[in-house]
């Protein structure tokens, strides 16, 4: 408990620039943005696509207690192999936090099972998050609902599996709802998506959306137990047999 | 209602073509013994590995209400092609019902995001499957449990998502649980997993377990919903921009 | 299959005999509204609160495969003798559908073991009710939402359990989100909430909200599964005791 | 984080006073047996069925984080004023374990809408309680089961609302299955049920059982959030009226 959660922040880190729009927002990154908001709890370390391994080196992952993941227009470029490696650590027991567009990337996708596609819109429109698990770990700090002036909309069905604990639902002022707030559990790992945060807002700078974050990585800390040991295996007890 | 629903029966139809003793429990396949305990509520048709697709043609799918899927040791020489062809029916609102071994399946670990790995051992020793959803359609005249005398044992920790619905536990002689029953929901689709069936033990003779495999095919039935709709969509409200 | 469910209609009937606002748009009640919208497919029963033990005596719980609620003002006068007779039937099987202000019955707070309580507000603003579970068979025939005109808002938080499944979600213009159709299962019974009709509004004459009912009803229907065995039991193996 | 959680643990203690084969196990009362196991890590107090207020007056459970709840044979001699505190506290954030027999006190019945009834047997019979969830933070530090050399058998079907979370289930020599270890959220409250602890075998020494104590009393922590607004709510949009 002494010891500070190991945080990675992964960004696709190409909007920032090819946009004078989004650059302007995020001038370091949208990593960076999410990085200042962790506060001094947490050890902070980054990757972005473009690296070799796109930063995510085994060695990385290893030294990953939670991942945060933003991506958006490249989902394409991440190379299957460091999916996978990926997944392999979130079910080995490493947290994920999938950020907004997050929901089509590779990884999320896999760990899901589903299509995870949704309804959207860019038109500056208010979104309203209710806290609908006012108990949770997640939303502590939080008010009734965070509310964000002008954020892209995602609106329902949103193909995902049913989460196993549903935590914040989004209004939007053009009419849909979405399940803004999920935690998943594969294998030993514990999965959060997190809606908002489109390029071109400056979300990642509200202090209730960072506290969110926060809450999450403390929340999906892994566990340290041992894996489970699956295969063939000896009777516990005697079975009756001659 | 009046309509018979279209279950397509999956086999791998390996193990009863190498192995005599197989053959003795299942002589026309595992798949035929699986369809004889359909009953006459269904219309039934067959599919194995060997077949061209596996048998698993677009147009088989396209006639497939409900698919049963039984595999085991050909797993990988499924082709992912018919595999995500499968997956994509599911998602569409085909149901499937997954038997025993195809826990290993790429159909489905694909939809679950998960390893699906668990314990296993042969040796002849008595299940007994609880009924711990007692109002569930899929356990509809079911007694408190299964007794089966002889099966494979698998046992925890069984590594899929939590289930939406848990509906059958088992209980082993050597010692373990399992988790025997499980729903999910992918897309519009409707899964079940059915752990009991391994090819050596005439598993699917049995009274009660044909009697879950046929609940589960009703429930599993497809919606007749119009596919969601994705991707950009116009405000359904002003939202108060000029 | 062949016989038909038996739906009971259980309505507090108080407004419509008070409120001429309220009489104009249910002239007969809510109860007969609701009725009139089951179509053919259903045997129907009707009872109200004034009736000699509110019109649920023993004998017509036990003739109920489903019972619909529908209360607002009067919760505390529903004799708790009468609350606990249908929560038993409930345990044993009986389907429950509980309409709108019944979040605040006795019989749905007690099944639920929350205060249920919620916002609200009446401002005759529109209702948008998203599909967020496409496949759900409460959901058949049901397009990618429903829209109401006007409607009593209800908004989160929702003081109940985490729902088993969850499948409509509200949008209201005035900026809240509720979980607008939620299923449980307690005991043998299954349950649905399910959010419109407020008495000023023509809610159940709405075809969708009609469909949802009847598809609620269809799918509440009980198990004919004896009632499971509780209490002091002796082993089923061998505990290898002297 | 630098603050102790306020842990009270509250026993019947009746048993132990009226059974020397009980006292012998526990001389001082299951409660101190349980109260040693938490180690340093929180702050303790303790109640009893017999003392005014049954121990919990509203002072006491002000000041309790989490309750720790051991009854067996007396849970109708708990006062209905008390049982609603109770309850009222937990739907407030305050964390609730319910242990072993607790599954049919008021307290728990009360909170889950069901009658929490089982199987029960006396027969010196081993249980082994397997993890099925195995990154909870419930079961970290424990192995891939707990095995107890002698406990009271619990079966199912064990008569509660679906579980939230599913992290153990119990083996029983003599044949049955149990959910033994499942977590609720009930308003802003946190509620895990564990079920060993026998008043005759020695369980609460265990190493194993006392782990999963101290670790679902951390995970129980109450939220520091205000309590939910409910009622009559003013539109935050503006709603198109005239």
């Amino acid at each position: 408990m002494a010891e500070q959660l190991k945080v990675t922040i992964w960004n696709e880190y190409r909007h920032e620039q090819s946009s004078d729009k989004v650059r302007e927002v995020y001038p370091q990154g949208i990593h960076h943005a999410i990085g200042e908001g962790m506060g001094g709890e947490f050890e902070l370390a980054y990757a972005t696509l473009d690296e070799p391994e796109h930063g995510l080196t085994q060695e990385r992952l290893d030294a990953t207690d939670v991942l945060i993941w933003w991506g958006h227009k490249a989902h394409r470029e991440v190379q299957d192999e460091i999916v996978e490696r990926v997944c392999k650590r979130v079910r080995e027991g490493m947290g994920l936090i999938v950020l907004h567009s997050g929901h089509f990337s590779k990884v999320f996708t896999k760990l899901m099972g589903t299509t995870c596609n949704l309804k959207w819109r860019e038109a500056d429109e208010k979104e309203r998050l209710w806290v609908v698990a006012p108990g949770h770990p997640i939303v502590e700090g939080i008010g009734e609902y965070i509310e964000l002036e002008q954020e892209e909309m995602y609106g329902e069905h949103f193909d995902i599996p049913q989460p196993d604990e549903l935590v914040l639902l989004s209004w939007f002022a053009g009419g849909e709802v979405f399940r803004s707030g999920c935690t998943y559990r594969r294998g030993q790992g514990k999965i959060f998506y997190f809606r908002p945060g489109h390029e071109t807002y400056p979300t990642y700078y509200n202090e209730q959306v960072r506290r969110v974050i926060r809450n999450a990585a403390a929340w999906a800390a892994p566990s340290t137990r041992p894996a489970p040991v699956y295969g063939n295996s000896k009777p516990l007890e005697s079975i009756g047999r001659a």
